[in-house]
């Protein structure tokens, strides 16, 4: 039987979602709480990997288990096990056809960025002690949209060959406080790195050290030097999985 | 000059907003940071004072000095010298006749809370480990909307002689994450300890362990042992002030 999980989590002590040698994970400690309840090794497959100290609000990821679960009680009880920097917010059988990786047609993350010291939320958002000019950022973030080769925008060592991809939506947008702008960015998939080096090059012409113009020229070269530095990972969050 | 601050806070490390003889205030590290920039002791009037714990996203204050200010200079020494629990998010002088506090006509609160646990906004959202029955905690809301004497949900030894307070708005909303809720509140005016009454109170009825139709005798009694359990200070925020 096929489960669906919604697991929502704090990146900061993570070395990101997927399993590696050196490092604590959040699939790694999700896999090890199951097989304490479950009593046998399961596979935890999600929508995609997050990087290291990137948070989640809505990871998605699905497992096999024979025989159905009792899902209220287990949910409960990883929970119990998992606390404090991962939450399943949501447990429940699923169709057997259901994949979270393949099936995800929109993957949704928000940058949250401040301009000035914040107070909450201080391992949520990239404090910039500077002005930026909003309208600049989303008119280079406009020429983002649609389908491109973001090779400029994914780390150099990447081994996916296939780096084209397609935005919907990027764009900030200004919260209640002056100063406190969340980049909301959707699309069909994001290579290593991408978000924090589409972030990191949109501030740098917010900030007047880049031009909006550059922008065609930086994907046409396929080349992660001709991008910004990458924001921190602390400010991204995937936020939503849409399938 | 009467100038105008927007203050940001993290409630945890403080003993609420207003100086007091035993523990530190937010009232009282503001005022330290500006004696030490103005060179002059110097008054900050918010919009009312927040609890022990209680965090502001947008707490209104002013205060006044001569001669004019270089605003954005003192605004960056402000914040470096209170990070990281006090931001200063806005400072612009404003009329003389401006008043943080009896201009101030709507104050808005939010309260969160979840029925699972969570792994980001641990330190700003009560964990209530039990389904809650939302529509029966709305429309007990409902009841309390309008002008009434909250006698009931203000702390046992206020001194406030005036109890009659004006809701705008209560209702808790669902967030995008199941099983995620925001209590939104608005009203004239609040008293000491008014909002975590009020919730205590709402999440007994989603518990069933308190009726909807005892929400006017509770009004009515104007005795703080008649409602519930003060809900705890961390998932309370001041949200806004409207002027």
């Amino acid at each position: 039987m096929r489960y669906l999980l919604w697991i929502e989590y704090d990146g900061a002590p993570f070395c990101g979602w997927q399993i590696q040698p050196n490092g604590i994970t959040v699939q790694e400690k999700l896999q090890e709480a199951l097989q304490i309840f479950l009593k046998t090794p399961t596979l935890v497959t999600a929508s995609g990997r997050t990087d290291a100290g990137v948070h989640a609000r809505k990871q998605v990821a699905h497992f096999d288990v024979e025989p159905p679960l009792d899902s209220p009680k287990i949910l409960r009880s990883l929970n119990g096990l998992l606390a404090p920097s991962i939450a399943i917010t949501h447990l429940a059988p699923t169709h057997d056809t259901f994949h979270a990786r393949f099936d995800a047609k929109i993957r949704y993350y928000q940058y949250k960025i401040a301009v000035q010291p914040v107070a909450l939320e201080k391992d949520f958002r990239w404090e910039i002690r500077q002005k930026l000019d909003l309208d600049l950022m989303n008119e280079a973030a406009k020429q983002l949209l649609g389908t491109h080769h973001f090779g400029s925008f994914c780390i150099a060592k990447s081994e996916t060959p296939n780096k084209v991809c397609t935005l919907y939506e990027a764009e900030f947008k200004k919260e209640t406080i002056d100063g406190y702008y969340t980049f909301h960015i959707q699309g069909n998939r994001f290579l290593h790195g991408m978000v924090r080096a589409i972030v990191g090059t949109l501030v740098q012409i917010g900030q007047g050290k880049r031009e909006v113009s550059e922008i065609p020229s930086i994907l046409a070269a396929q080349d992660r030097t001709q991008a910004g530095k990458s924001s921190p990972a602390k400010g991204l969050c995937l936020y939503d999985v849409l399938y």
